[in-house]
């Protein structure tokens, strides 16, 4: 186990690319790991494409981030001791982000670990969450507080289970997809550029490229000692929103919240550098995102909130807000330490 | 963070020792773990010794095994919330075994992990636990059922905690000097052999000689996929011994039952071969351990129970007993799956 490696990423038909990556292992048992949701439409295609038995052990757990927690664990440790798995068991989360950070975490710790397979049925849990080897849970109300860097022993990313994702998931995790284009990857904005909408895409190009810039900043920087910083772009503002509306009664998706954050932070980008600073301007992008996203306001109260929260970010530590940013060339890095009257973008209108 | 380098080991004096160490490091922050009884006994001599403030963030948590659970997990990462730790911070786990394997499990975890430092204040966690990099808790009366593997930023072995430790807890440790000296140190063997007693010990030299034999079984083997077997040597049959004892009226330390697991797996190795097995044979070795530990009988009705927790072993995988066992030349292994009727060597007086 080199933590660093990157494990094996497969693109496309789950059946086909299951088979050939367990043909060449040998676990003792295999058990699975789905929420309420995944269980109903994701579990049968599954097990249609793949030779593995319909009793297969399992854990259906409750869905949702309010149910990543220390409690939700404890479920799926229990049914692994239940189902007597040895450290050659292999741990299969089925599921969305929350499936996979938690069932990874409780697969890392499982009498120290054992082996964990990832498939992603969300657009956001694919191009985010399949790599970097971030584990975990949330904890008294603090997201990610608890976990582990631990790689899965794989990763296959079917756009299948996306069909199954109601149309403002998808596009939440689209937001991950643009931010990956202007981190690291011009080819991969070309291509979205064009789209008016999410019908029709060629998903395994997509997720290539889009991971693509993931994995290489994670191997260049496995453990966030510098680059990998650069994931954060549109996260510091966006993760702010994202909790600030979460006690509204319009939540932010996760993809919205971070799509108003990138052009924010882009827009200060610029103020800065007082020119074009990415390789796409936080207008353009501004007005591409509008294609995905529903406008939002915020008030000048509402955004005292807002500027508190981002000082509860995990990379903060003394007091000043950080921000990681991209520069125009690909996986270039940028740091920026904001003042509020430069976050106070966030108030002008994000898209459109 | 390179898993299998081995962390800085430092020996002796724990003013000296840490002064140095931390004085190449920068943290934002230091917490202290400890337990009731290490808060009062060991505490005073860390503050004394070494500079930092004695109003340092810290938590006292219940002492004992039977605590060394989720929620005392719980209890330590909401004090490592409340006193506001960064990524950047340090753990300094002050106290035994359950200390250093939950307090290392708690810092490993928290925000993905942050540094600790071992200060094992007992004979059995200085040599048994200060290596090796195994972290954990009890889940469901299955010990060490949850954790991670993961190295401390450093070890400070200062045997001054040991004149703090009642006799019996004393001895107990040794167990595994004993067994680290059969495994692959006759040097550390002819040091220990003509003691009567644990007094006036030259314990820096002992801990030196023992810890060494770990180190290189660990190095040469981080996650127990060959050697480190090795160092079950006595713990196949001890650990079944010990749990069997803990429900009655007498329960037997951790190193009486790998002292009488050690004499019994010698004789099974003996009887294998036809002849002497190791360094030491089953009758000397008894004969020694009987300066150290009381005698103890079984009864064969209690014998079925303790072969039936046998089973129970986190190694064995598929319904067969597996021992690892050491050789005559030092750091060798040889695995024997026993019979029933051979374990039943168990029944003999094991001491004296």
């Amino acid at each position: 186990m080199d933590q660093f490696d990157l494990h094996p990423l497969l693109f496309g038909d789950l059946g086909k690319n299951f088979e050939a990556w367990y043909a060449n292992r040998s676990y003792s048992t295999v058990f699975l790991i789905c929420d309420v949701n995944t269980a109903v439409h994701c579990a049968p295609y599954f097990f249609e494409k793949t030779s593995l038995p319909k009793d297969l052990p399992k854990v259906v757990v409750p869905a949702g981030e309010r149910h990543k927690n220390m409690e939700t664990c404890q479920q799926i440790w229990s049914a692994m001791f239940e189902a007597g798995l040895d450290r050659k068991a292999l741990i299969i989360n089925l599921g969305g982000g929350v499936i996979g950070d938690m069932g990874g975490f409780c697969a890392a710790t499982y009498k120290r670990g054992v082996d964990f397979l990832q498939l992603p049925t969300t657009l956001l849990a694919a191009t985010d969450a399949s790599v970097g080897g971030k584990l975990g849970i949330d904890f008294q109300q603090i997201k990610n507080a608890i976990g582990v860097f631990q790689h899965p022993a794989g990763v296959i990313l079917d756009p299948y289970f996306f069909q199954t994702l109601p149309k403002e998931e998808l596009h939440s995790g689209f937001a991950e997809v643009i931010k990956h284009a202007v981190i690291g990857a011009p080819e991969l904005w070309h291509k979205i550029a064009p789209l008016k909408d999410l019908n029709h895409i060629d998903w395994d190009l997509i997720l290539r490229l889009s991971v693509g810039v993931k994995a290489t900043v994670v191997q260049q920087d496995p453990l966030e000692k510098g680059l990998r910083a650069v994931l954060n772009y549109g996260h510091t503002i966006g993760h702010a929103l994202e909790s600030y509306f979460l006690e509204t009664d319009e939540p932010l998706t996760h993809g919205a919240a971070v799509a108003w954050g990138m052009v924010c932070e882009t827009r200060i980008l610029e103020q800065r550098h007082g020119q074009r600073a990415l390789i796409i301007s936080a207008d353009e992008l501004s007005a591409y995102l509008s294609r995905f996203f529903e406008k939002r306001t915020l008030s000048p109260t509402a955004f005292d909130a807002v500027w508190a929260l981002m000082f509860q970010d995990k990379k903060n530590n003394s007091g000043q807000i950080k921000m990681g940013l991209p520069t125009m060339a690909p996986f270039g890095l940028e740091w920026i330490l904001p003042e509020k009257s430069e976050v106070d973008c966030v108030l002008a209108l994000p898209f459109g």
